[in-house]
């Protein structure tokens, strides 16, 4: 298949600034559906992140048939529970407990309008599909549409292999739902980069505050 | 530390979709110094993306010291000869084989003006790192500075450790040159999205050409 050069589509207007400093993790989201044509420029931006070698190890599957949706929901449930703390249940979190949306999210799933696996052709190539997750969830902001990152805990792996009929080599990186957000985009907290960045060597403090 | 609230920086004006569409991998860097300033917008951007349950398992080392970035050089191409093919050299390669550009890369590699790591506090944790690296990146096409997103071989993993003092538990997951360019951003070639987009299930086209 001949490669193609495409031109920045109109959608996504938005500064870069603006898109970034308000992606957050949208994790409740409307059933509307999704349009094909905003798919397509979801992928588009994808397909423009960096790749090794440009040898398109980088696949997206997009889900949007409402009986696979409801597996895979029952899957990422069972493996949303496995990865978390022994012991922990919403009975004994405290307020603000930082697992309570990720846990709402996983009862959700089986009702957002489409998951988006991102998926590599061959194992490892984590930074040949996650940069261009990235650009799909920065697009998705620019159209108004929410999104998360998600990962998969290793003990559905088989099943979501068996489910969507990947090829064995083939490694799911993560999991992405889409959808319109019930609330609001808007600013996330951070550590301040003075706290995560570090200049020549471990542990010495850049320059700014 | 407490975290913090950032508004998004003038100088990520530039839109969304032309800091995506002309964002490439620049391997002709200048010598020319990127300003503190600077660096911190890339690293303010890098730390907006998506991180797992906002845990801040990512950092980024920023190289710039001249020695540093001499033996994080020889290491670099140490490691990017130990990934090519047995037999494969310059002089045997096709015009445009694709490791021509690369291996110039590494020759370079002492002499551009900053290298950032993109590490993760713990083994895993790709998902919490390369899609801030992704955002480092796109604000770095937007300040019209050049970046190339490059793996290390296994073999040189104990001498980067070493060199950066990095932990033990610490995990590199992608090497930044930063610079500004020889030549010209521009368009990069993909496969058309309808070859790397399925819909439900592997191998399914996606409803566009």
């Amino acid at each position: 298949m001949a490669m193609v050069k495409l031109e920045p589509p109109a959608q996504l207007g938005m500064s870069l600034g603006e898109a970034m400093f308000t992606q957050r993790a949208i994790r409740r989201l409307k059933p509307d559906p999704i349009s094909d044509e905003d798919i397509q420029v979801l992928m588009d931006a994808a397909s423009k992140a960096p790749n090794a070698r440009n040898e398109h190890r980088g696949r997206f599957l997009v889900v949007r048939d409402r009986e696979k949706i409801r597996k895979f929901a029952e899957l990422y449930t069972e493996a949303w529970w496995a990865k978390q703390p022994e012991g922990w249940s919403p009975e004994n979190a405290p307020p603000g407990d930082k697992h309570l949306g990720p846990m709402r999210l996983a009862g959700a799933m089986k009702d957002v309008p489409v998951v988006v696996l991102a998926v590599s052709t061959a194992p490892r190539y984590a930074s040949s599909i996650l940069p261009a997750a990235q650009n799909l969830m920065l697009a998705a902001r620019a159209l108004g549409i929410g999104s998360v990152l998600t990962t998969l805990h290793p003990c559905v792996t088989h099943r979501i292999h068996e489910l969507f009929k990947l090829p064995p080599e083939a490694e799911v990186h993560c999991c992405i739902p889409l959808g319109y957000p019930e609330g609001r985009f808007g600013t996330t907290a951070r550590l301040p980069t003075s706290e995560t960045t570090f200049y020549d060597e471990w542990g010495n403090p850049p320059p700014w505050e």
